[in-house]
């Protein structure tokens, strides 16, 4: 029978949503205003790829993905903040995300930040909060390492500042290189690296989980870029077209939609053979890299 | 020879400062508006209270501080970036800290709401990065805890969102201790927290630390607010009566100045008390709180 990948999105979104409606289920938390905010963007449909793939990674390494979910889903709270404080007036000042208002038309500005920071911070604890002891202290700490490596201003948010520069500059295949690299890649390819870490893989497997990864992320942001020109406002829940509007500098915007269709399928092809060390255990992988390709939002 | 707290906070101070300059001493790195911006905030000439806490209370355990110089460093992180934060438009609004514009007044609102990201993010990171053997990996993941605790929603940041809302609130004794003891005593209390944990003291040395904390915490809020009242714009290097001005609720508000005043004294000599189980190696924290109440800016 083949693997049937629909199935294993959903059954490990389910996961990772059944473990963040818990912990953030605490009603009579207060401020309740910051939690509310704090759920609104953590649970306004996201697909919840990024703890997927850490998942992912960690079964390919041969382990039970149960003893990881706290540490995959920490990932999605730093993408949400990451996508709350992206959103803001001040940056993109875009007022819609996931077909909803975002962040901070609903709870202002001041409110959109905090919870933005809140959500980066809860990541660091949830990540340290729940141990099993099949995760080696050592691989935690180290799997944390990399989460603030990839998330900070080496990684998504030095990305998040190029692309802000970029708007007003000439643009080179260069650039949006280093903004894809740093904005969208580095945290996926560390939620490769987390589960590879966490798994405690050998050095020859966390090479290739990292090659995949980092071919995977830009082929993410490739078809990411294509939607938003090619996709309706209603499949994309965001505006559709505003990335242009914006001047903002992205791959098929440079080299054509053709040639970045064309780039997207090669990237997803070379990141499947980076796993050709991991037997089927891997499929799940390989089988989300031509997913990410496929999807329509 | 009575104990010279002068020298030994510029002692202390000197060697975080040390690390954090060569931490953030790659005048290479890309790109270079973040850096430059992190490093306004963090060189902005801050006291280091709290990092000098964290190596006062590892002290205070028999240990040497040498150990835990990145980890305490990595509060005062935390804590510039909560004063970045803080100053924006949409919250506090402030032109001027430590005697400078602010950051957004420097590198306008983005990229402050960025730098405010990467401090942050990078404390976790050097939380991890800096491992030495006399520090158990799973007393490191118990720091990193207490930190993402007394930072998140339940600590920190809650405390500045209630501190928000109370702008519009009626004034209550209640409310001003809620956001003292979430937006000041607990990062306070996380830093003795914190010195004890990586030492592994007992619990019972643990307990008075924290009590020691919550007790400095509150003292050093109600001192910080007393000198916004009293002081002059030039000591206090940001302008003095602003929390006056934006009916920001505090103690001194609430009960008048000459009882806050005796609140201090008392909580700094409960704080003195907490230590008893402590020998001499605790003397820094029990200069250290005298010190608070005595200070001008």
């Amino acid at each position: 029978m083949a693997f049937d990948i629909s199935s294993y999105l959903l059954e490990k979104r389910t996961m990772i949503e059944s473990f963040l409606t818990t912990y953030f289920d605490k009603s009579s938390d207060k401020p309740s205003i910051i939690f509310e905010s704090m759920r609104y963007s953590l649970f306004a449909g996201g697909k919840r790829v990024r703890p997927i793939l850490a998942l992912a990674s960690y079964e390919a390494c041969q382990k039970d993905s149960m003893d990881i979910i706290p540490q995959a889903a920490s990932v999605e709270l730093i993408h949400t903040y990451s996508l709350i404080h992206d959103d803001l007036p001040s940056m993109d000042d875009d007022e819609l995300r996931r077909g909803k208002p975002t962040n901070h038309k609903v709870f202002g500005e001041a409110i959109a930040i905090l919870a933005g920071d809140a959500l980066l911070t809860e990541a660091f604890r949830i990540m340290t909060e729940f141990r099993k002891n099949v995760i080696k202290p050592t691989s935690l700490l180290n799997a944390i390492q990399e989460l603030a490596k990839a998330a900070g201003a080496h990684g998504m948010v030095g990305g998040q500042v190029q692309d802000i520069l970029s708007e007003s500059a000439n643009p080179s295949l260069d650039m949006v290189n280093f903004i894809h690299s740093r904005k969208t890649a580095a945290m996926i390819t560390a939620c490769l690296r987390i589960g590879g870490i966490l798994a405690d893989a050998s050095e020859d497997a966390l090479q290739s989980l990292t090659e995949y990864g980092e071919r995977i992320g830009f082929a993410f942001q490739i078809v990411d870029d294509i939607l938003d020109i090619e996709g309706t406002t209603k499949e994309l829940g965001k505006t559709s077209g505003s990335d242009q509007d914006k001047h903002k500098m992205t791959y098929p915007f440079i080299v054509g939609v053709g040639k970045a269709k064309e780039k997207a399928g090669e990237l997803v092809q070379e990141a499947i053979s980076s796993l050709d060390l991991f037997t089927q255990e891997a499929d799940p992988l390989r089988e989300i890299a031509q997913y990410l390709i496929r999807r329509r939002n």
